[in-house]
């Protein structure tokens, strides 16, 4: 890779507010994004769409959509005909795991990144993980992160080789309204952006789960206006 | 879990002689085993079928059968159509990493049978990597997994809940001549796995690849009858 030639970074792409504000961030940065979406049959497949809008728009060299089922081994409510939870409110958010809780997602999501890092000669990952205003999910937190880090060093050729990767994290301690603000400012559309855990078959956001809750606080307090259709009235 | 109902384990089944031979084991150690197989564009894909004679044969509770198609981020002769390497004798073998290498593939593996073992409230998880008559690859080595171990303890609900998953490698230290005398004594027959790198569609084994080789000369040791159909005499 030499200096006048942008390196190559695998960045998780779900299609919702921070993966897509990270996608921005990564080509800001001066890498060539090459964004991965992982179809694991959660009910708001409608990210899938953004996903795609968002890889075109903010210059992924390449979308790879990969199909995983995760509805086979089910325990979630984001994969299952479990109702998704609705917290009284925001505070109420990630006190404990919640039933969308997929198990051991994040950790799929980054193994599926790492193989086609390995294969891209990308020594850089990026995740739009978020331990502030998050559901409380273990696979968000630093520790988790950290011990991904170390077993890609051993896990795969480039890293025995002397080359581990790099799993950045850009988001981790920023405030939803944080993201909103550093996305708008690098252009981020977010209408586009998809965040409800249980959208309409109409694209509608249900207002009410913690994803909604979290970024409906986010663009009050960002001071942008947040043109998302929510179905229930604050 | 009472002490007289067999707790759940998620084994990892290829269909392959080690990964048949542990599914034997775990039910042996009185194990209830779930056996997960991924369907990840192996050429061997007659695996598949090698692996679901295994789970109804070897008394698998239930066998899981995911589709990840590893084709779409290439790097290795196992997804694409470089050619598998034959190397001249078995001493050759694991030197370097050859390219039937499959980047990141057991840690991809091994986040699905998390993923499963997480919603079965299963806490063993096993897995017939070897890491002396093997193929050199880093995530076979004893590095490799105990850092995915650590990673179980933090990535998931049960983890962080102290409940952390115990990652089983009975074969990690065995020679191939040892891990059938193991499976000859249980029962297993091992006619109906396959272990060839590049078969024929007929079902017969190249007889030339890393794992022929290995497989070849493990029956020799063991003292056991080979019925594997080899397509090249030694």
């Amino acid at each position: 890779m030499t200096a006048d030639r942008p390196s190559p970074a695998v960045v998780l792409l779900s299609g919702g507010l921070d993966s897509t504000t990270v996608l921005a961030m990564v080509r800001e940065d001066g890498f060539t994004p090459y964004a991965l979406t992982v179809n694991y049959g959660q009910r708001h497949a409608v990210e899938l769409e953004a996903a795609r809008d968002a890889a075109r728009r903010y210059g992924a060299a390449d979308h790879a959509v990969i199909d995983v089922d995760l509805r086979r081994f089910g325990g979630s409510a984001l994969t299952g005909p479990e109702p998704v939870p609705r917290p009284g409110s925001v505070e109420e958010i990630g006190r404990e795991i919640p039933a969308t809780y997929v198990p051991a997602r994040n950790t799929i999501l980054l193994s599926l990144a790492l193989a086609w890092a390995e294969t891209l000669a990308a020594r850089d990952i990026f995740v739009g993980v978020n331990a502030l205003d998050y559901s409380g999910y273990p696979d968000c937190r630093p520790a988790f992160i950290q011990a991904f880090a170390h077993l890609a060093t051993v896990a795969t050729r480039a890293g025995v080789a002397g080359r581990p990767m790099t799993i950045h994290t850009p988001l981790i301690t920023l405030t939803k309204a944080e993201i909103i603000a550093r996305g708008t400012a690098l252009g981020v559309d977010y209408a586009r952006t998809v965040s409800c855990y249980d959208p309409g078959a109409d694209g509608s956001a249900c207002g009410a789960c913690d994803a909604c809750l979290l970024r409906r606080r986010g663009f009050e307090q960002a001071g942008v206006p947040d043109s998302t259709r929510y179905r229930t009235p604050r």
